[in-house]
């Protein structure tokens, strides 16, 4: 006899999808970076320091979530190889990136000539955490102004991330964040992740992550 | 011939349940105020400002809405007359508050005791925009470290505001964010909402805003 699948509402069709995406990726070659945060933590300014690092011999895409305008876009369309704007405004699941938006966007995008491609997510903590979208890397940028207890109010994102980036390094000396607790509240989620504290503005601490990110490659 | 009322799906749904919210508000004479911000930008101390700046003849609760965690009950417990915390994790709407919390939470509180319930929304900039919980007033509580360009990429939510809050005035020597930019963008979206420009940290400010929330009580 055989299995009969059944699509439980709205995850299972999104989890079918993300998985072709998945497939089409690792198809190409390509490593496929789904980057979330909260609104203002810094994603659009961090994707452009990890072009500028890796850029030497990476070929990088980028596509872009917001609920509305391209101004990320405009922002990473002089240094990526090929960008893709969604916005999801009007759209049934706007408050974030679904699969089937990302399954649009690759048809855009010339994917054998590309080695990373940069999801940037819609700025939340709560609805991202919840949808695959076929990537092989979840990235949680957090920023030092934000505090130290994101991790105990939004635990699902932590608990999914390959690597949390703590940014805005350089206004700690301006705002109360006590990095031994944002890190050890984080590995009580998940004590596998990486960290990467660094401030996008000043450069400091980008090339560790840049390093890291290149290991991950499907060449290495 | 009567008239056959259709329930549209869950934002009317919510819509109905809001409607009997603010007419439980108004029979107690409460005024209550929807606070809308990104994770990190400073709700609750904006709350704890705001408690201590109305308490002198203001009985006010507070209803804590977050993902997990009772962290922001527990801040503001010993400054309010009352708190009720809302868990929004596994409940089938987690991106924000609906509604329905809100009546559950309005069971559990002293209405006729109390002269304004501030409720702390989830953080997040896209969700709440589209939940009316009943609230006589909607604020958004921006920060100066997430950048001059929110209003752009999360419309919905500042063009339905009453007031704008710009949290960490302190910060802007260290920052990147243009007042002036950032205030037109909205007043491009909402003429006539008004600014409060303020430091939880240090006070500066505060003063504007709290004298502004006691004149829209219903009693003035």
């Amino acid at each position: 006899m055989r299995k009969i699948e059944v699509v439980q509402g709205i995850l299972d069709a999104n989890d079918a999808t993300a998985e072709g995406n998945r497939a089409t990726f690792d198809a190409n070659g390509c490593l496929a970076v789904n980057i979330m945060a909260s609104p203002g933590a810094g994603k659009t300014s961090f994707i452009l320091r990890t072009i500028e690092g890796l850029s030497r011999d990476t070929r990088i895409a980028v596509i872009e979530g917001d609920m509305a305008s391209t101004v990320d876009a405009e922002k990473v369309q002089g240094a990526a190889s090929a960008v893709v704007q969604i916005n999801t405004k009007g759209m049934p699941e706007s408050c974030a990136l679904v699969a089937d938006m990302v399954h649009v966007a690759l048809s855009r995008l010339p994917l054998d000539q590309l080695d990373v491609v940069l999801i940037e997510n819609v700025g939340n903590l709560l609805c991202p955490a919840e949808f695959n979208l076929g990537e092989h890397l979840r990235i949680v940028v957090s920023s030092t102004p934000e505090g130290d207890d994101k991790p105990i109010k939004y635990p699902l994102i932590f608990a999914d991330a390959d690597a949390v980036v703590i940014n805005k390094s350089d206004l700690l000396p301006y705002v109360d964040f006590d990095m031994d607790r944002f890190t050890q509240e984080v590995r009580n989620l998940n004590p596998r992740v990486r960290f990467f504290p660094l401030s996008c503005k000043t450069g400091e601490g980008v090339a560790e992550w840049v390093a890291w990110l290149h290991d991950q490659r499907p060449s290495g």
